[in-house]
């Protein structure tokens, strides 16, 4: 069984995002688990508010169902983990979210995590989920680059918004970790760390990084069953 | 504006359920703002399951936008808030969820809530959503009946056992109030309190309840506007 | 018995500030229960210091025990409720504060709730009361006007130190809904909102409101017994 | 002026209370700080309810300015804390609560600390006072002896319950420290850590044992100034 | 720098126990990451206290240290993560601790989880080690076994008691997944699952199934640096 | 038994810190118990990081075990209370923490502590400590000097950056009541408290003052064994 592959899915429709975090996911592909990332056509080309991400759950566990058969796990890569509960429920498999994963690794390598959002309105969101999770005490803070999608395409500004927002999370808010509140800025993390003297966790790699060890332990526990 | 009516929504396709909410309202008719129930045609029988929720939202935004022209406000009633968040950020009139307002109106009649819930699988849910309220530390217990649907069919039954329930809530987990963690057992309120000793809530009750004051002065902002 | 007012107790001696407390609440009159605004005659000027507010208790319950057989529920309109859980203890009555109802209100309209204080000596007090409340994680901040006496009779001198803080509560803080941490700011609560893009709550509006379902549930509920 | 005594003030009226207090507080006499058991006349007999608590408030500052010029500090001998913090704003000297300081004394001695109180309906109580105190999450459980004034009376039948109670908080909670939730139990710690085989915190012991080293902290502080 | 071995210390010296800790490891060898258990020579042939938890610290730095140079990553192998901070601030690679994952990856399969300690003394340093990672909340319970060396070096009776308290974790206390909270109960994993119906942890397969992603991303980034 | 000392034990090497804790510790010296300050010997000059707060250890437990048959009780005089809970459980005398007693000493003086401490890095471990103490909502926030070892011992420097972090911890954090969180700045305390206008609490005048009482309470609880 250890041949089926991790199915990846991303719930948006944009193949550029899909191809951004499969680039994000090469370090992984030399653990002995195929690696698959899918595009969920039917999803929006970004999810930014709380009904995109609610929506997208109907064609995402379609997909994913349809997909059970020959995946050995799945995760859901976009930050706010829509579906991440009732797929695990339907499923035998591994099922992570990428904000779960990336804030239980975060809560591995520093005492208080700071989260680099995109836009402001996703903040409550993401505290609604911390706050499922238990651990709002551990977040130090969460703040937004609030650039437009014309900023978002010039790498340099969006590194120099990044480096700000990062340094007011550090300094004011006092995180000594940092996570990128989105699937898409893997490209971001090296020079981030360097810049900040800080970790940066980029969700997609936290969630596969988690599921591949996890489908190892899976494989043998079906097996003695 | 102010004839405009509260509109109550039961996501699950049951028009008996949602009968039984519009009788549970009677006693809030007289306030002077009209309520209308509506059922979710597209909804399941009954919301049991995570997917289960979370795959309502989808109609019942279509459901709730197609209304909103003439609504004053909506209440969402299913134990789960369903879509709560999603609906309210894309509407100006009030917006609110049966659990939310079961739990906000508990905090405000004792100091630790039990709840009392049909099925044991539902209690995760309700605790993820309890930590996304940030009100964990008021949470007594979460309990479930464990009843089929046949057993939930005798009145006499269901009530023997709620009464069990709830008494387990107040002396072992120390519940000073109880929430009817459901949409339809308000019929069975008035007994559980009378022979509990504690104040038990109708989710559906509380919700409403709190709309209409809040519906009242929502006109009068627009007013000024 | 529905024709028994909800009596909102002003526990400090300002007529004044009973008089503003009762234009506020014009809004919810139409909602079939008489509103009637009491003066504490024994009670302070302003009540400021954590003495003055536990002073007013014995004035206060005696005042309310005498008018318990005319009312059909109480408010108690002094953002630390004073006196709220022994009056609630004693009662068959709906008894509800404004701080927890002003609480429980900004928790259905926004993730973190930031409060206008007048003075910062009451900010460990409203954290005494938030942390009993065991809402702690969801207050983003409390912020002080620090403005004396005369200032606060300048209307444009408050507004602009208001709109000062709120903006510090909602973009250094992280708040995405206000509380009016007062009873006598009903007045600003929409130019606030206007000009800081989040919702602003007045204590006694959200008790005023909370009050009026309830009492009629409570009427149904002693006619069943 | 460190001849000044350290005034324990009994809020309820029984000379009988204060006399067990005093005697509790035997061994701590020795540490060259006066110690004085003063008995608020105008209490109630007993503080059973919010009310009570909330009442002696106006009588107890009342006694405790009076006797200020002569005392070097203050403690409030209710398991409840009234007045405490309107007294500590308004003195110089260290003013201690026998609750508070029940409850840091029991962080130092376990982890997860069981109040046993006198009647059920205290629970409630000491429950908003945790939150205030922002310690719930350490409190193991809070169980009431449930016994009448009657009972009470008959220490071999107060005590066996005791020894029930403080198992109870043992076995089923997992505290590994227990407070007596009340002033006048010091009598029984003896028996209970022994039979228990858990440190017994009696408050009042408690209190006067932080008091006695602030007090001489509090006089090098003056005199420096 | 891919050959760079994950090595696993098991920090007491029953060199028995490292084998029972191999042994659960082998499903995860086949993910390209070599991994090595080392025994602590100088360890205590077990770690039941605080003391003995904090005494090992010092020579466990010292093997970590002496094999830093040849490893890819390190485990620390005991339900306390002695050392963990410690070894995590001195070496650039990931260096993980067995409890601290246990909790993590259940936070990802159940709201809610039970641990199965040995002895009842450990759960307060349980529970103090919950406290600071920010989880409390998360905690369903954590129960002893109360079983004495020769009784767990009885399978069958050892198994018997895993299930009756993994029984009340999940019955009593609302537990939806299970840690194991120990280093060496691995073997016991498959049984109480399908006994429990409930995801059981073996938190040192949970350590390195966390452990060989993160070192797979570290190879990467330093590769880049 | 009561001539036995309060034995302080200053964990690092400095003679000259053993000296102003001494120093510090000279207003409790009327107490009637006589208070002894040790320095270990094995100790480095300072302990800036968590090894070496955990490598403390085993000579600590040396050293208070081999003072344990003339000592009346215990203090560790570090900022991390370094072995606190493996010597609790050793010894049947009391032993205090000055980090912890601090924080409980804070919890009784103000609502929300804020702590000086010397080096950014320190922080994340003090954030540790205080969740293993469930304080966590009340610690206001947490800030460094970032002075070297030069800078620190030019007095003037160095009260004047206490001031400025003092200033940012009270206005921007919201602290009432700061902590010095390091063992040897008690020196500045008083000029702190005067410019700040806030209690400044010196831990191990915190620790102190609570063995005091505590111990006078141990010897008659052993005497009545």
């Amino acid at each position: 069984m250890q041949d089926r592959p991790l199915i990846v899915i991303n719930p948006n429709s944009s193949t550029q995002v899909t191809q951004g975090i499969s680039a994000a996911l090469d370090p992984l592909r030399g653990l002995g688990v195929p690696i698959r990332c899918e595009t969920l056509a039917e999803g929006p080309p970004g999810i930014e508010s709380q009904a995109q991400a609610d929506l997208v759950i109907a064609p995402l566990l379609d997909l994913a169902m349809s997909l059970s058969g020959e995946a050995g796990g799945f995760v859901i890569a976009c930050f706010g983990d829509p579906g991440l509960h009732a797929l695990r429920d339907r499923l035998a498999q591994p099922v992570l979210g990428i904000q779960e994963c990336a804030v239980m690794t975060a809560l591995t390598m520093g005492q208080r995590f700071g989260v680099i959002s995109i836009l402001r309105p996703s903040i409550p969101r993401h505290m609604r989920a911390f706050g499922a999770m238990g651990v709002t005490a551990r977040c130090a803070g969460d703040r937004a680059l609030n650039l437009g999608v014309g900023q978002l395409a010039e790498p340099a500004l969006t590194l120099a918004r990044m480096i700000e927002v990062g340094t007011e999370l550090r300094d004011s808010d006092g995180a000594d970790v940092l996570i990128l509140g989105c699937a898409g800025m893997a490209g971001y993390r090296a020079d981030l760390e360097q810049r900040l003297g800080l970790p940066v966790i980029d969700p997609c790699q936290a969630a596969v990084s988690m599921a591949v060890g996890r489908m190892a332990l899976y494989w043998t526990r079906k097996e003695t069953e």
